[in-house]
């Protein structure tokens, strides 16, 4: 029913720009691209671009545009697609949207072109939600993780998943259709192991989660340490690193920029702490201690920066623990000011810098650089919470089955497990899904999408 | 010299979209794309599009895109021109023209692909100047006017004042033939007629020019009464007429919205004055009106409102003379709160208005649309002050001619002036140009334009 209309957006950012573009799609796309310039001989080959002239309803001339034709089935929504390449003018665009809406185009919902793609079945769900991913991918392994999803990465595993699921389907048949004349299950030791397959690719999957969201919104990072330790002018430096990347990007907010730090394409989101200062027994600076331990619980990275000429590798480690960091956190130690120092310790587990004459700098990032290829080491890396919490329903039911073949339970109540493990992961790719779920995962997209 | 680079910019506005475009022109333009999309075997032919992958020059997929191929000289710049329709991811756009930029072509400047395409003489400089107009226009009146320019309808209009031109210079040539023979000039009424015909051409542009920034920028436009009369309902109406075009255009600030009203087509730029008060004895309101009167000598358009119940039609006059208006303004007295009168008067140059009840305001609009299109009847609108001040420059050299044809000057010193007139209309149309003038001209464009 969605299908039967044709719909029209501007897909591109607003503003003024070099040039705009307007998208149609649907049954009538040709029809009432055919009447906007007034010619309707330019439709029959696909794949094709054209010169053309715009007029609106009142033949009054919008603009002069290069018309691109895709014809169904071979376009991203699969059905008839026409595109305005136009000046990049918004009165430009809006006109020619107001026009096709006169000529019986309906205004397209945030990424109803994609939605479109996914039901007329050129994309699953994890594609289709993996081309929103790709168009606010800010770092190269944000990029890189949002177009393996949309190359199908996440497909790919959960195909997978399903023909082991149904080999397991198909053990478990056999055994209930010989479950009648009491006789020990086949090959029991065949379903246990395909039990435990499943499990730890599943668990494999989860556990993904936690980088995969590290990788789309930014590694959790903590700079932390005294004042005066040389915070501010670290910052800088590594801010100064990638400047030439990040701010060459349009769109990119100073905001951002503030906020998290580009290193060989990974993103580190810095958190904001309250800050750590000496004197312990003061009231206010204990506050400040509280609160710069509780920031500290959402970090993946702690940056713990000290004076060496103040203070020892010893002491510096003793002050970050009082900080409390979260266990499963890594740490990295930064003595900074070196260049106050005669000679520079030999100490494999402490980063050794000047930040003010820029020495040691690359160890740091080194360091870093190896921490976040660890922490993404992952053959597939999950970044949506959707698909996270289809995948627990499915470990619990797959827990479930391993329980009842422990236990000897019969087939048929092991069926109704299995099935709810295939439905999470039909309704990961989408083959399951619900009107609610569709519109909740498309609202995210743009308009024109 | 310019020519001889391949140049390559993001063509869409910044931030992310649906679709970010990439474009490249120049001689290796095929080269560099064939090295992006790793295949050369998809420029063969021009006007075709084609599905590509996009890869860095490491190798690493960046995009999978639309591309499409215009072949030299049939393009915007008579160059080949690569454009990439990629998803609308600013990391995305910025990795192709990194990659584009590491394959050998340079970043664009500023409106470089408009300037390749006047250099190559796709299009005369007024028809260059046009497609930033076009691109910025936020009314219809000011699209059309800059699709005109566009069009050609400046060139032309100079084009036919060239040729009376070369015709009046052959007539002054033939009158240097003859002059040694001493015998009185051929056709001297056909000179004069020609020399009145030209000047009343270049007159009659220059005239346009006031109304021609009006269109562009929105006709200066003071909505001017003493508190309480209903000035802000008004306003709230005025806007709300057209709240659905505007405000749906991306891109328009509430800023602008606040700023201009748009009626019928036409924007009317609000000046801010700093509001008319009763008591005039008061200094501080002496002060108010002095500075309203300051703020009037900027408008067209100057609608004066005032409380019927309150205020006679004649006070009305009155009151608006002290704030002695610009002679050439257009003055509108709208009577409001006729809900108030039991019986509303006739009179014909007043138009009467309920604000609260929605009441007369069709009038109000019919009369400022009616002001607008009289101030815009010329047949080719200037928009430019660079057209402007050398029509100026051409006016008074072809003043220079007629005082010379009446004082019986020669010939020769004519074609001095002639000549400067020439030079004008050349330098308008970009026949003569320096680099200056042209970087002048396309560093207000945006990039990739």
């Amino acid at each position: 029913m969605i299908n039967s209309n044709t719909i029209v957006a501007i897909a591109t950012p607003p503003g003024e720009g070099a040039i705009g573009i307007v998208r149609m799609s649907g049954e009538n796309a040709f029809d009432i691209a055919a009447k906007i310039i007034r010619n309707n001989k330019k439709f029959a080959k696909g794949y094709k671009i054209h010169f053309v002239k715009l007029y609106d309803e009142e033949n009054n001339l919008i603009d002069e545009a290069i018309m691109a034709v895709f014809k169904a089935p071979k376009s991203y929504t699969k059905e008839n697609i026409v595109e305005f390449y136009c000046h990049g003018s918004p009165y430009i665009l809006q006109k020619v949207v107001q026009t096709a809406i006169c000529f019986g185009a309906k205004p397209a919902e945030p990424g109803e072109f994609t939605m479109r793609a996914f039901l007329n079945g050129n994309l699953d769900l994890t594609q289709a939600e993996a081309v929103a991913n790709l168009i606010s991918a800010k770092s190269a392994k944000a990029h890189q993780v949002a177009m393996n999803q949309l190359k199908g990465s996440i497909s790919n595993k959960l195909k997978h998943l399903r023909q082991s699921l149904i080999k397991l389907t198909s053990l478990v048949e056999l055994e209930l259709d010989f479950s009648e004349e009491d006789v020990e299950f086949a090959d029991r030791t065949e379903l246990v192991n395909l039990i435990q397959e499943i499990k730890r690719e599943i668990k494999n999957l989860l556990e993904s989660f936690k980088a995969g969201n590290a990788i789309k919104s930014g590694i959790p990072t903590a700079i932390v340490g005294k004042p005066n330790v040389g915070k501010s002018t670290l910052l800088n430096i590594l801010l100064n690193e990638n400047r030439a990347i990040v701010s060459n990007i349009p769109g990119t907010t100073r905001d951002i920029i503030e906020e998290s730090i580009f290193i060989n394409g990974y993103e580190f989101r810095l958190i904001d702490t309250a800050g750590v200062r000496q004197n312990t027994q003061d009231p206010i600076e204990m506050e400040g201690i509280k609160r710069t331990k509780q920031a500290l619980k959402k970090a993946s990275l702690i940056i713990y920066l000290f004076d060496i000429s103040e203070t020892s590798p010893e002491e510096a480690r003793k002050e970050l623990e009082i900080l409390n960091p979260p266990p499963e956190s890594k740490r990295i130690l930064v003595a900074n000011k070196t260049d106050l120092l005669e000679e520079i310790p030999d100490k494999e587990d402490i980063i050794f810098i000047s930040a003010k004459h820029n020495q040691g700098i690359d160890n740091l990032i080194a360091t870093m650089t190896k921490f976040a290829q660890e922490l993404t080491d992952f053959e597939v890396l999950l970044t949506s919470p959707r698909h996270y919490n289809a995948l627990s329903e499915a470990y619990e039911a797959i827990e479930q089955v391993e329980n009842a073949v422990e236990m000897g339970i019969s087939g048929e109540l092991l069926s109704i497990d299995l099935r709810i493990v295939l439905d999470a992961i039909g309704k990961i790719t989408g083959e399951i899904v619900t009107d609610d779920i569709l519109s909740e995962i498309f609202s995210n997209f743009c308009i024109g999408k």
